[in-house]
């Protein structure tokens, strides 16, 4: 075969950011909710609504579909070379029960948007383009988590996930043979050159920065614990402040510290008491013990393991103040760092495009993170406003999403275009 | 009338701690629990027995027997002059519903027991004693609690407490007319000479202190308050230290320094944050909000004016840190110091004797605190083991309870007999 005439990515190529923005308010209709957000769960009539209405888009846009045994659905463009592993992007499109438009379903319409780009230019890669959605993202009806692409990574079994039920008994089996997405294409194990996904921030650093264009490093690691502070229950009020052992003030303190852990290490590592419980809960009893979570997340392991150390030496401390404590690590999830190549490719993306742009961290889970186990991996933030998501009133800017899907465009470009031969 | 030959309180005059105990055992019995506690509620037929027994014990040592419209009992033993106002002891004998044996029956008993020691050495009193058994003290099934008591000194209406149901729709009144004890006699504003009541410290420092007699010299005041605090939620991923405002964590800052307030003002100042509540209250969400209770006790109203301002102080410092702040008392007792002659005599009984003894103030509310609105009043304390009380474990040590009703015989009879003409 010969060369690719398009040795290099044309730098003047953009997509076309009204009608990305066209098909994200089409999309949101399916489940749209009358405060402007949207309810698609996973595997209901509305996400059949949603996955058929890609479908019939990514085969206009020339694409064939293939869908794998847990219902992800693989839109694939061909390249010149059908044996090069393909160039991936993609997200979900399933949605919060108070989700908004922009969620996942971003990641997958500036797939698509890319497509019709390439269409319009008439462009051929060399690598084949494929645009993913996951299934089953959001965990709102079936858990785990971030379903497909965990299946899709071998995370977990394909069997564990299809076995799961939702409140109503309905397992994700029944529920992809009632909607008809239950593939029988077996994906995962193919090569993949390269996986994008464009994303909202879900958080407030971008705006913060008044920048348009999230480099994504990599996803932060996560421990999660368990702590159960017990001091003795007694009444406040012949209790003198010297006899007392408050597990409630036991807290405070820890909680501080918690606190002080995540600043020490900055920039990236968090610290979050989500959840906190007083027993016996009377005004007028001093507290006897206290049940509390902590959420530790940070960029790497050494780090984790640091403030994993510094939890456990505050939680002994607390044993001089007659405070007994427990902690139990309850969730682990190690940091993934992207691929370098790949975010290389989004810096230089939004540089070329004249585009703001800062590295970032990405805090929350995102199908990218699993992929990432199995192919190189990239992701691109864009600004939401307040860094509100999951809630209905999630908003994003036309022209920043439509910056993020033009890096998209330019760094699958990149990828799927061999190098001029010499 | 003659002088009272009896001039002073003959030294060498002791209760019997054994029959003390074999009452106290006794009426344990009405309402016995299998732990060894008593769950016998006011009103209740158990209540009944209980009243019956102690007026068949009160009635035996000569006393004749009073009821008020609100059920409050008064066992009379008379002077050698009727006219001269009564010298009173008395507490309660109704319990929580896992209650101790010793949380007010002490009280009540030792103030039987002081009749019975009177008869066995032939006393005769110049001033009638009166030992008063007060309705519904606990407020377990009937609020207001300290019912009794504080109807026969107007803090609220006679009607008000008729009014009270329970769980069950019963109403006071019915209630009091189920069990015969809906008295007629309107006791309420007769003049009181002075009134003791001996209970149980419910407390640590006797115990702590390894001291037998606590020479009460009041009642704390108390303010009581709802804080809600207000921050941002947001996803504990996505959103680096620097820009979160967790109510949790300003919380957490308050409740060290609403501590600290309380050790500012020692030693009997004293502050419990009991009841805590986050919002929303999930593992990977930076709490938006945190709803909190604070119990402030002080000895004078000046002290708890300045705990007021700090609280205040320290929750306006929020502000600065974007954390929004309401504050709304919702409860204050006036501090009750107790009669100083009186206290005087609890604590001259107790050197008479050789008892040690160290003065204590009143943390929790009793019948003494709303009766010293009304007449001179004055309690003793005695240890309880490890201060626990409103438990079926609750317990004291029969000698102790010996010594503080020995103090009580002396401190009434001090009160009880004119002095020698000159």
């Amino acid at each position: 075969m010969a060369a690719n005439p398009l040795a290099s990515t044309p730098v003047a190529l953009r997509i076309d950011g009204e009608r990305l923005w066209k098909s994200l308010m089409e999309l949101a209709q399916i489940g749209g909710t009358p405060k402007g957000g949207v309810c698609r769960l996973a595997l209901t009539d509305l996400d059949r609504q949603g996955r058929d209405l890609f479908i019939a888009w990514a085969r206009d846009a020339g694409c064939s579909i293939r869908i794998d045994a847990i219902g992800n659905i693989f839109a694939r463009r061909p390249g010149r070379r059908d044996d090069l592993p393909a160039v991936q992007t993609g997200s979900h499109i399933d949605t919060q029960p108070t989700g908004g438009k922009f969620d996942g379903n971003y990641g997958v319409l500036a797939g698509l948007e890319v497509l019709r780009t390439l269409n319009d230019a008439d462009i051929i890669t060399d690598a084949p383009i494929e645009v993913v959605v996951w299934t089953n993202e959001e965990g709102s009806r079936f858990v785990p988590v971030m379903m497909g692409s965990g299946v899709h990574v071998g995370a977990f079994s394909l069997e564990t996930a299809l076995a799961a039920t939702d409140r109503d008994g309905i397992s994700v089996k029944e529920a992809l043979d009632d909607i008809g997405y239950a593939g029988t294409d077996q994906v995962a194990g193919q090569p993949v050159a390269a996986y994008f996904e464009a994303h909202i921030e879900q958080g407030p650093v971008l705006e913060d920065a008044d920048t348009v264009i999230g480099v994504v490093t990599g996803a932060l690691g996560q421990r999660w614990y368990d702590i159960t502070l017990t001091g003795v229950e007694a009444h406040a009020g012949p209790t003198p402040m010297p006899l007392r052992r408050d597990a409630l003030l036991a807290a405070a303190q820890l909680i501080q510290t918690i606190n002080g852990i995540a600043l020490d290490n900055a920039p990236h590592a968090r610290s979050t008491v989500g959840c906190l419980d007083v027993f016996p809960a009377s005004r007028n009893v001093i507290p006897g013990q206290v049940k509390l979570t902590v959420d530790f997340r940070a960029g790497d392991d050494d780090t984790l393991l640091k403030m994993d150390a510094a939890l456990r030496a505050a939680c002994a401390d607390l044993d001089a103040r007659g405070i007994r404590h427990e902690i139990q690590q309850v969730v682990y999830f190690a940091p993934q760092p992207f691929a370098a190549p790949l975010v290389e490719a989004v810096r230089e993306g939004a540089e070329t495009l004249g585009y703001s742009s800062m590295e970032v961290v990405s805090g929350a889970g995102h199908d990218a993170v699993y992929v990432a186990r199995v192919a190189p991996t990239a992701m691109i933030f864009v600004p939401c406003k307040d860094g509100i998501s999951h809630n209905e009133i999630e908003d994003a800017k036309p022209e920043h999403l439509a910056a993020g899907c033009n890096v998209l465009l330019h760094a699958m470009l990149a990828q799927a275009l061999l190098p001029a031969q010499a």
